[in-house]
């Protein structure tokens, strides 16, 4: 009826997507692919000179739909008359921007070290203006205003050990660590090291599960990078099943069924893990990692471990293990694998080791533009080239870096500024850790929805059945069904949501992208508005 | 005696800057090109298999002579006793590291959002706490912890608007304005437009200045692009020369020669202008900027317009014309062409426009990352396709961006905040001025030293006249000499600066890289050091 490939979302978007989004949401309303091919202006960088790859890569998180809902929340500031009065941003896990409020530790440190006059008035708490001086020693002539080394402060660098150190039990090199501006920025710097700018020979095959998180199909699509997918099964909540299969006249798992069927076209050479997950929030077992580190190790890659939401850990028996630990314990040859593991600031925070402290801390701060990544058995030459590369961007930004340490570095007992940020952590913990379950309850409740258990991170993927004749609709428009439907519900209710078609689905299944971020009144509103759409959708499609 | 083409410094450094990094400078003393033939372990990232051109580019301001000196600072600090008290970093233009002071203004508004209970209390001006609240209220949830809008706030790229607008006299579109994580990020997602993934086609070539900043070279590399150098003229002052030469059997200007003598292996479509220069110090003159824009158009080539240092002019007669406003009032069809400029707020920072003020304001927010790109004449089908690019990266920091609005739209006649604001400026500014005239005075009383006036930016390229045997002993160590003089100043006197090489210079010349930025009791302390080392070297290689 259709065809699968176009379906089986391994690749990037198709143009479709590219031509949708020049269609109906930009303002200039141009079709890039017709344009391309009767382009007449003289100026040197067109869509026929571009770096192709630039056409190619495909940012779901802020595609057309977030576009769009920019362009909404604008009209109805001016006063435009909307079938609703507000758009609901799930489409991100901004967590500020969704009424989170900031701890207040991290800002008072970031306050005083971009204005140290405060030091000396009587308005912050000791430990605050302890922290800011001594980070304020450790820059350049005491100015947050001057560059630091590239991979970042040396004292921050320093925490950040302590921190891997307590939460694995081993310990870590300062050295080893490489601050950024957020994790994302670590990761593509990382992920550059695997182009082969000599495009005869085969690229560099990187495999990421699918459904991902878009950062990595975008940048390994700009990089002209090979990706390759390996699917998370669904109905095992989205954990890697790596239970022998009949596949492709072979008995074999997943993780093997994506190398063999993608070998030939590339030489693969990285496996990305998202634990906890994004989109999909599981949290992996302790089997799935040691599986999966086996699996490098006998096919000799260098695993990438995106642990942003390590400390976001919600269902009842699951527990966070990174995978520096497992691969310490794992013992040798495991421990010498190649490993990056990544992490920021945006996200969920560890309290790792306290005293009395059992969970995690959340800090959102996106905008603050922390993040770091740790490498084991990183090859010391390839580190030197490394650190050479990040240098041309000369240092990321310091108040990020302040951020990041007052995360790995937080409030003992005992200190003033403790008890406050014991309360903010656990009110914002404990209004996850509800929101978690209602999501998923939620969403279980309406027809024709299916959402597996939000274990961690701070997304929910959800699985909606469409009609048939939604389906022939959107084909016929040139349009990814679950696109359709995203833009739909956009368009009628204001709730932004990002398709699942951006992070890859099995074929002819259909899903959505919401973060567990608004705030209970919020996604109450929020339920009732998608409650109604989506009956209203398959009524009309029935 | 030695080979030319090893001198002529167009194209990355040669190979034996990487050795000897690896030889001296780095803890592993590794030789990266001896170990690359006998690579035994079972890495999968190694010298061998890392992208090449990761392994090939430099970044001589970060180079191995900083890295060193970091090294010595720290044996400093743990009481070594070493040939100097303290290490003078005159490598890099890193104003606060160097005794700069913030402006006041700058802090507080940074202060007031990222600790908004400030706003309550009676410390900070209304100003403040007002431009405060406008740009909280910008931010998604009222907190700088929120993503923004990846190509930036938008009430902050109207400011800079409107910067632009009062700096040219013609009307500037918010919407043409991305900000970015200062202007070297900027400069880089531009530059990747233009690469080809092919690698069977023929590379983008890119024209620079020589010397030229290693941004340029650098990211040229990495991204596996085509290095075009078209010579500045040191003894016109830097100064672009236009005139046309009997120069390969052809009547030619220097741009010409450049370009035809590279277009056979390049598809040149850029021409960089860092204005005002580095590290030359330069102030082009508007004939000069007419005739690139000339030149640009006959070729049709993309301008880069880095002018970073636009309101950092001292010489007399010296003034700074954009080459936007040069475009726009040149006419059809010079108004056409495309442009992409932009700015920091690392650096200067003008108030053009404003009554009763002439000259500019100097911040130097390294650490704070802000900065932007501007475009003109950019095919809105290829802009969307960079939008969709740079938004993988979600969002520059905050606090940058308002950084950068507190520099654009900054205290008037009238607001609380003007007259200190007014005064910090002042002080800095003259103190430049001072330092500008003083540090090419001083070097050009120097035997051997011969230094051009610093017309604008921060930066000084005295040309060293190396004696016959430091050169031949520079080379028989396969260092480049004036990389083997600038190694020797560090070890003996803790003087950083950065060799000449890592700019490109014409064959058979020397200079170095030196900021104007140490304050005058600093600078008098480096150049008492700098003489004897200097007048010893000559002596001992006489």
């Amino acid at each position: 009826m259709y065809s699968t490939s176009f379906l089986y979302r391994l690749r990037p978007l198709p143009p479709v997507f590219t031509d949708f989004l020049a269609q109906q949401y930009s303002k200039e309303k141009i079709n890039h692919r017709k344009m391309s091919t009767k382009s007449t202006d003289n100026r040197v960088l067109t869509v026929d000179t571009i770096n192709p790859n630039v056409i190619t890569m495909e940012y779901a998180v802020r595609g057309p739909i977030v576009i769009r809902a920019v362009e909404l929340e604008k009209q109805l500031e001016n006063g435009a008359k909307l079938p609703f009065n507000s758009v609901i941003k799930a489409n991100i896990g901004d967590a500020h921007a969704m009424g989170q409020t900031p701890i207040t530790f991290i800002r008072q440190v970031i306050a005083c070290t971009s204005d140290p006059s405060l030091l000396k008035i009587e308005y912050y708490p000791e430990d605050v203006k302890q922290k800011a001086l001594s980070l304020l020693n450790a820059c350049g002539g005491g100015s947050v205003g001057s560059y630091t080394q590239s991979n970042g402060i040396e004292i921050i660098r320093k925490h950040i050990a302590q921190f891997i150190e307590r939460r694995d039990g081993y310990a870590c090199d300062p050295d080893s660590v490489c601050i950024s501006g957020g994790a994302s920025e670590s990761i593509r710097n990382v992920l550059k090291l695997f182009i082969h700018p000599d495009s005869s020979k085969k690229k560099s095959g990187i495999m990421v599960p699918i459904p991902q998180y878009p950062l990595y199909s975008a940048s390994i699509e700009e990089f002209n990078l090979g990706q390759v997918g390996y699917f998370l099964e669904e109905e095992k909540n989205w954990a890697l099943d790596m239970e022998k299969k009949f596949i492709l006249f072979f008995w074999t798992n997943e993780l093997e069924r994506a190398l063999t069927e993608n070998q030939t076209e590339f030489d693969v050479k990285v496996i990305v893990v998202i634990n906890p997950g994004n989109p999909t929030g599981q949290v992996l077992t302790r089997e799935n990692i040691e599986a999966i580190i086996r699996f490098a190790y006998s096919n000799k890659l260098f695993i990438f471990a995106d642990e942003v939401y390590q400390e976001n850990v919600y269902a009842e028996g699951a527990y966070f293990h990174s995978f520096r630990k497992v691969m310490k314990e794992m013992g040798d040859p495991f421990d010498k694998l190649e490993l990056a593991s990544f992490y920021s600031c945006s996200k969920w925070l560890t309290l790792g080791g306290q005293v009395g402290i059992r969970s995690g801390g959340y800090m959102g701060e996106c905008g603050l533009r922390g993040g770091y990544v740790q490498f084991e058995n990183f090859d010391p030459q390839v580190f030197v080239h490394f650190k050479k590369m990040i240098s041309a961007k000369l240092c990321s930004t310091v108040l990020g870096q302040i951020a990041m340490d007052c995360i790995v570095d937080h409030p003992q007992p005992g200190d003033p500024s403790f008890d406050l940020w014991l309360k903010e952590k656990n009110e914002v913990l404990s209004s996850l850790n509800k929101r978690a379950k209602l999501v998923t309850q939620s969403y279980n409740k309406i027809e024709g929805v299916h959402c597996q258990e939000v274990q961690g991170a701070m997304y929910a993927f959800p699985k909606i059945s469409l009609p048939e004749k939604a389906i022939k609709e959107a084909l016929s428009r040139g349009e990814v069904p679950d696109f359709f439907y995203a833009k739909k519900l956009l368009e009628e209710t204001g709730i932004c949501i990002v398709p699942g078609s951006g992070f890859g689905q099995r074929p002819n299944t259909w899903h959505f992208r919401t973060t567990i971020l608004p705030q209970i009144e919020l996604f109450n509103e929020m339920l009732v508005r998608f409650k109604a759409f989506h009956e209203r959708f398959l009524e009309s499609y029935k």
